[in-house]
Order: structure tokens, then C-alpha cells, then sequence
């Protein structure tokens, strides 16, 4: 057992080797939020700052035959620009671009991924400050983007008993436009609504308006990048709570209805498919009316209690599920 | 000619592609410093914070056959560190770590390489603030490093004519040091002085202290990590200066002479070998004294003029180099 490989401990064990050699260096005065949220926050005078960083490898979080260049570029901003959203009404002012790229890359490629970040960036008022390019054997995207706030952030882990869990939009268009993908690749005559799937998994849509506007109204806030199983479960866990979950009102768009006519393939993609990129959230009973006001794109979909456990029900019939996600290793 | 590749524009036409996508965003009027240092830089309430990336690719940046895991970790950081150093008198305060991992990596590597980060973020007393873990097919390292500084930064591009041009330490070392593990591997049984020309390639130190000694004294201010020539070149370039360097006087050390013999290959290790993370500067000729007062490991190695070109000389006589360094693509 002395030789485990990474992908014999998983990513959840080598997240925790990481974390373990450094929580003792946490006890800095300034850090609002360390790591093991959407992003790192720390206090610098009246701001607080908050900073996120994801990375794409090619292969393995994409492949050319189902993404475009530029619709890459934008996806790799708007991902990180998801992560500042859940952190709450935070403005994201900075980006910074690490690529990694292959010598044989065509330089149309390079011009279209720059028009992609270009047209993110500007979609946000964001500016790029910087970045790093490399040569590697794989596409590697690497953003970090910078938010600023006045405000108290939304950390994942506020939720209290008697709170509505709420998710705006709809669950599983991602995942679900990502398994025609993997199917038919990005040049398949598809149908309408097929078309909307994919464009759900190519191109996201960060939920920073909304997370801005109802902010003040939260207990608390994470995105659904890795899917709303996981979202849910982070959620409850750094809350010291537990949930029920109504499977049955989980919205879904009728687009991955006409296209999967199976309900059960459909909520799979709903709570493990990944990539919604949609909030996630807590709210008070008496503020859930006023929020669902300013965001009309809300669904409540559960509640949070004190049992520390998360239970789904499914038209009032208990539910168990196996982890179906995508493993990062 | 439409179909070029990444390979046939290199690395400074790729990254003028980049940059022309985003000059326009940058009228942030809390920059301080965009794309084109060794940081980036902007005002929050009293406070400048800076904010550096640098990725490296197994293959690319390194070979596990010549640095070990530890190792590997302290110089991701270390190297970034230098770019904080570069802004003049800043102090690192957090650092997020971005890996790719091949999913048959033992885990006694990931241990070995979260140590090494470890170390060198307590030397530094950085918190690690939080990071990215995804799969790779190269061992990738994604490091960023968030500085703050109560005092003005020190751009790459305030040269004056009249200026002094200063090093730190030595020079070469590191790309000697390169050229014997290319060549051994790691291990070899090394000399005494051999051994120390490795452990300039795979333990580098940033120079941060002398950078917050001397900052307030000089004009401008970058680090050698692209080698000299490089960094003089960028220097100048920024300043819109010219510069006379009188390549008899940068300094080598006794190792690097005792084991390679030939004095061109050693001016060509110090020139153009890069990695040596030492400080380049300009200094007003009256502060020289007492920069070198602070740091004695100073050597001045040339002047500022307003020429716009840069001039070697050696024992003399004017000498033309071709560039030999390491092409990015």
C-alpha cells in the first residue's frame, strides 16, 4: 500500500495532503475566507478582495471536436466570474491569463481564444492585468480573476436550520448538452433544442447580476459548477446542517425534456452532470418571497434542518443516490 | 502563410496577439502597473497589491530526472516570489497553487511537492489561500502570488540616462547548472562546485530581501529570470533608454569557473542562461554607494545613456551577440 498513485487516493485525499500542510499558516487577521470556498477573500483596508483561480486542460475539462476557440475562451472566464458570483455582491475587476500551448497550435486558434477572453472581459468591465503562456503538450487554461467588495461576502457555510435551499434557472442542460457532444462532436446537424443543450455546456452564463442583486438577502452561496449533488452537499457540510431535497423541483428546461424523454437519465444529469454553473443558495423563510422578486428565475427546492443529514425525496418518497459525477481522477 | 503555427510566430508574436485584444480595457485608473512587468499592480484604499502567475510544465520547465518533488515545490514558489521582488519593497502575503496532475503520480510526489511549497511559504510567512487540482497528462504548476506594499512599486521602466545598471550576486550559475543535469541527470555524483551550480538551477532564492533594502533608491528594477540579456533588453526597451554593459564585469562565480573552463560558454551561461533570479536595476549614479552599502552582493555593470540601443563591451572592445537562450516555442 506504500505506492498509492494520485488516482488511487482520489482528488478529494490529495485536496486533503495539500490542505494539511498549510491550515496551521491560516491564522492571518486579514483573510475573511481561506481556502475551501469559491474563492479567497482577505481584507485590504475598506475592500475586501476576493480571488479565484481555475484551470482547463485539454482532454480533460474539454475537447477541440466539442468547444470552439473563442467559446473556450469565453467559458474560461466566465467560470472564474461564477466563482466570484458566489461569493455575493462583488464586482470582478481583474483577470489574468496563464496558457499552456502546443507548438503545433494553429495561430487562428490563439486569435480566437484571445477574442473569446477579449469578449468575456468586456461583457464584465473586466480588465486583463497579466498571464504567463508556455509551451506545453495539452491546451492549459489558467485564470485567476480578482473581485472587489465593500460588502460582507456570502460564504458557503452560513446556512442555517429552518432556511429554503434556492437555485436559479434550470439543473443538467450542461451535462446533458456535454453527452450529445462527447456523441456526435460540435459539427452534428443538431436539433433546436439539442443545440441549446450544448450551448449550456459551451457556453455558460456566470449568475453575477443575480448574485449581486439578492446578496443581502443570503445565509448562503456557492455555485453548482460541480453539480447541485455536490453543491448541496458542500453546502450542508460546511454549515453544520443538514437538508431535504424534492428531487421533483429541481427545475428543468424543456429542452433536456424533449431531448431525454427518460425522467430518471434526466435528473442524473440535473444533480450530477456538473457544470450549470447556477447559484445555489440559503435563504431565511421571510426573505425567500423578496429575493424570488428581484430573481424570478428562482426555484426553492428544499429546506436546511439540524440533522446533519442530506435526504432526497422524490414525489414525497425518499430517494438514494450513488455519486454518478464526473471523477477528476 | 494563413495556416502559421504557434512554433513559427514564437512567444513575443503570440504574446503581442494577446495584448492587442485588451489594450483598450486598460483605463482602470486604480492600475498601477497592466500587462508588461514583473507584476501586476493596483491601488486598493492605502495599499498597492501585486499580483504575479508563472506556470511550469514537466518537460518544459523541468524534467523529473533533474529536480526532485520538494524541490520542485519550493522553486514554483520561489520563482514567483522573484516576481513580487522585482516590485521593489513588497511583501509576499498569499499564494494559491494550481496543479495538473497524471493520474498515476505517486502520492509520495504530491507529498513531497506540498512540502516543498510549504517550506517555502513559511520562510516567506505566506498562507497558502487556497488552489485547483485537475488532471493532467504533464505535471503542471500554477502558482500566484499576492503582494502588498505600503510604498510606491519599482517599474521595469524608469531608467534615466546617466544611470547606473546593478546585479545582484552572480550570473550563469543556473544555466550551468542546467547544463550538467541535461547531461547526468540528478544523481550523478557531482563535485563540490558542480553540485552547487545544480542547486542554483533547482533551489533558487528570490532575492526579496535586497529588493525592500534598496527599492527606495533606484529607477527601475526587474528580475533576471529570462537571463540577462533579456532583462536588459526589456529594461531599456521599457525605459525607451540605451545601455552601455561591460561584460567583463558581471560577476561569476568560483564554481561555475572552476568547472566550465571556456570563458565564452560562461559569459553565454551568463547572458543568456537564464534562471539566475537575481535583481537587475538602475540606480541614480549619487545612490550607488549606499545601494551597494546595503546588499555588498551588488556589482554595477554598466550605464543608462539615451542611445535606445544596447552596446556590449568586452575588455573594451565592442562585442555582438546573437541570442542564445531558450526559445519558449
Amino acid at each position: 500500500m506504500r505506492n498509492k498513485t494520485v488516482s488511487s487516493i482520489g482528488e478529494f485525499g490529495l485536496i486533503e495532503i495539500i490542505k494539511s500542510k498549510f491550515t496551521r499558516l491560516n491564522n492571518n487577521k486579514n483573510i475573511v475566507m481561506g481556502i475551501g470556498d469559491d474563492c479567497f477573500c482577505f481584507n485590504s483596508g475598506s475592500n475586501t478582495i476576493c480571488i479565484t483561480k481555475d484551470m482547463l486542460v485539454e482532454d480533460v475539462h474539454f475537447k477541440k471536436n466539442w468547444i470552439t476557440a473563442k467559446d473556450l475562451g469565453q467559458k474560461a472566464i466566465e467560470v472564474n466570474v461564477s466563482d466570484i458570483a458566489a461569493m455575493g455582491n462583488v464586482k470582478p475587476e481583474y483577470a489574468f491569463i496563464g496558457l499552456g500551448i502546443p507548438a503545433d497550435t494553429p495561430k487562428k486558434f490563439i486569435t480566437d481564444l484571445a477574442n473569446g477572453f477579449k469578449a468575456a472581459c468586456n461583457k464584465y468591465k473586466m480588465t486583463v492585468a497579466g498571464g504567463d503562456m508556455v509551451k506545453a503538450d495539452k491546451i492549459t487554461i489558467s485564470v485567476t480573476v480578482v473581485g472587489i467588495t465593500k460588502d460582507n461576502i456570502v460564504k458557503r457555510s452560513g446556512a442555517n436550520s429552518g432556511d429554503l435551499i434556492g437555485v436559479t434557472n434550470t439543473f443538467g442542460d450542461a451535462g446533458a448538452g456535454l453527452a450529445l457532444l462527447y456523441k456526435h462532436g460540435i459539427k452534428y446537424k443538431y436539433s433546436k433544442e439539442e443545440r441549446l443543450l450544448t450551448a449550456k455546456q459551451n457556453n455558460p452564463i456566470a449568475r453575477l447580476n443575480e448574485a449581486q442583486k439578492i446578496a443581502k438577502y443570503l445565509t448562503s452561496l456557492t455555485d453548482a459548477s460541480d453539480g447541485l449533488y455536490i453543491s448541496i452537499g458542500l453546502l450542508t457540510k460546511d454549515s453544520d446542517v443538514g437538508a431535504d431535497i424534492y428531487t421533483d423541483k429541481v427545475p428543468l428546461s424543456t429542452d433536456i425534456k424533449k431531448v431525454f424523454r427518460d425522467e430518471n437519465r434526466r435528473l442524473n444529469f440535473a444533480l450530477f452532470g456538473g457544470e450549470d454553473y447556477e447559484l445555489v443558495f440559503t435563504v431565511p423563510k421571510s426573505k425567500a418571497k423578496i429575493a424570488k422578486k428581484f430573481v424570478p428565475q428562482i426555484t426553492y427546492i428544499g429546506e436546511i434542518n439540524s440533522s446533519k443529514k442530506v435526504r432526497y425525496f422524490h414525489n414525497g418518497k425518499e430517494q438514494k443516490f450513488k455519486y454518478l459525477g464526473f471523477k477528476h481522477f
